[in-house]
């Protein structure tokens, strides 16, 4: 009888993507089971390669829009549609990314997600139904009014005047007026993609956490937290609406806030919508095993990194389908992940080497260690 | 129905002892079957290791004797008893070894095997009726003639006097005298372990090959091969025998054509002898999995290291018997050896770590792919 394997890894930073992964897998257990059933289905958590997995698993199409950056500048961006031509999937950082601003230029007073407004207007205007966001890399600390303005919100201040974009001028917000709104913003739903939990405000909030990364000075933290407190009250009293405090409204400088008041949006694991949108679960049908991996495994992994959600989609269609992680290297906490319901975690690296050898060997490994797995499974 | 398991490794070099490679795995499988069957076989190939793995496998018991060392002082060897109490076994290092001498001391010239000579004497006097003689390590370069010399035989120069001796001086035998020699010698069987195949002289002889890490010159290379040639051809006139040839007969040092020439002795491989007189067959019966390794694995271990030695006997045994080699770290060629039958071939390095790492924590990573392997079979 013919096994089937079904291979839902996530890229290895650094080193190689889902896809290779796949491919040096597959080559792997075709040394033991030549003749065996296998299927890709590369994936993500939400986070890089998010679009590329589901386009790729659906058949969909990348498309590149020129939009305003995090400094106001024109960057290419470029987003993917699903397979079934009514779901976008926006990765933020593709628009209004760190990656995107360089280290001298940091500064989230001024950075703002105008970009992706744009993109998920542009989605509106040609008739998507439902966003996949992923809000990872943000450059931003400006709440999501970026976002908003470029949807039709404005924000004004006590003179009935616009704000400037940037994050420190979200102080001076005492009105928000929808009257101009994309007519299609709410028929239109928004999946966010998150893997962090953090509140708007507060010291876990997003300027307290993040913004150092992005640039602010322990002053700026101080000053882009009290002008995100601004706008969190003046979404209470204009909009009737509690966002602040719901877990991950600090995500990408309050981008989560700004998509929960904004828009009809509701957060997500990245992980559920990159299985939901890949269709994994109807390709694990009838599999035996279930190879997933990714870079790095360590007890981080139980919150919602991609093998923990491969592992909970694949025992959901079939406690017997057999889920191993096959990863880059294995951190700390790992024997707790049994406790989760893993069949087996292996590490790649094969002795003491540096980084270089690891990485420019890593699907060499990958083929190696698979073979090894399934070379135990005959 | 309980699972049983056979743990049959070999130390992991500077950094593990064979019993506690066992311990470190029975640890992981226990954490999957808690009520398996598990039996520790620690294993050796007749390299270091192999005296402790016969005698802790049949109940044997260890023995300390003063004998002289390779440069003629007074050293203090261990070899063992095996359970049985007629079978010996001497590290011949033990006596004769090359870390028994410091780096300046090295000379190849003047390095003797009498001490080896004087424990299989000794267990000759005490009844010992089989002797496995383990030959790796050695300082010396003599071809056997002080072992030889110790047992009662008489080298003799051009004026009927005893040779000196040392390695150098086997070029002035031009006879042997045996009418003195032990006279239980050669109603005791001698098994020789040996893991190298080189013959007595010539550019893969003794000298040629080993002689530069023992402290040879090229000088001294080109006098003490032209001095084991002159020891091989009295061998011939004398005795009628042709040893110089066979393979392994340059092991130690020619200590392989010594032993040929002078004992009751015959070359195997060291790991199978180690197979046999642990009675590792007897104790894979019924056997489900047979767990191996060794500090490193690669091409090589399909020349005699104990992880093949051990499958061999596992798959002769029983070809259901799944056997997995678990290694400190995966070498050049490793694939090569799942053609041999390996079920599973597994490194313990976890992540790019330095080499004190990799050792501090063997035990700890021995336990966790032991663990990873036993969920695969669950």
């Amino acid at each position: 009888m013919s096994l089937k394997f079904v291979l839902a890894p996530d890229s290895y930073k650094n080193s190689a993507s889902a896809i290779e992964i796949c491919e040096a897998m597959e080559v792997g257990i075709r040394r033991v089971f030549p003749d065996s059933e296998v299927i890709h289905v590369p994936m993500a958590d939400g986070g890089e390669g998010s679009t590329e997995a589901i386009v790729n698993a659906t058949g969909g199409k990348f498309i590149k829009k020129t939009v305003q950056g995090p400094l106001d500048e024109q960057v290419e961006a470029t987003f993917g549609i699903h397979g079934d031509g009514e779901t976008a999937v926006i990765e933020m950082a593709t628009a209004s990314g760190i990656q995107l601003v360089t280290k001298e230029e940091r500064n989230p007073y001024n950075t703002t997600t105008y970009g992706t407004g744009e993109l998920i207007r542009h989605c509106l205007d040609n008739g998507i139904k439902r966003i996949i966001l992923c809000i990872g890399g943000s450059a931003t600390n400006d709440g999501g009014v970026g976002m908003a303005q470029a949807l039709g919100y404005q924000f004004k201040d006590k003179n009935g005047e616009e704000i400037k974009r940037g994050g420190i001028h979200l102080k001076d917000i005492v009105s928000i007026d929808s009257s101009k709104v994309h007519k299609d913003l709410f028929s239109c739903e928004i999946f966010i993609a998150s893997d962090v939990s953090n509140p708007l405000t507060g010291p876990e909030g997003a300027s307290a956490v993040f913004g150092p990364q992005k640039g602010a000075t322990p002053e700026m933290v101080t000053a882009l937290d009290a002008a995100l407190s601004n706008l969190d009250q003046v979404i209470a009293s204009e909009m009737g609406k509690e966002v602040g405090a719901i877990p991950g409204a600090g995500a990408a400088g309050g981008l989560g806030a700004g998509l929960l008041a904004f828009t009809n949006a509701t957060m997500q694991r990245g992980v559920d919508l990159v299985v939901e949108a890949t269709d994994l679960k109807a390709k694990l049908a009838d599999a035996d095993y279930c190879f997933t991996g990714e870079g790095q495994i360590d007890f981080q992994t139980k919150y919602g990194k991609t093998p923990y959600g491969v592992l909970q989609a694949a025992k959901e269609v079939d406690e017997e389908i057999k889920v191993v992680a096959i990863c880059g290297s294995i951190g700390e906490g790992v024997h707790e992940l049994y406790e989760l319901g893993f069949d087996g975690i292996f590490g790649t690296i094969p002795a003491i080497v540096d980084f270089d050898m690891a990485i420019k060997n890593t699907k060499h490994n990958v083929t190696r260690i698979s073979e090894a797995v399934t070379r135990l499974l005959k």
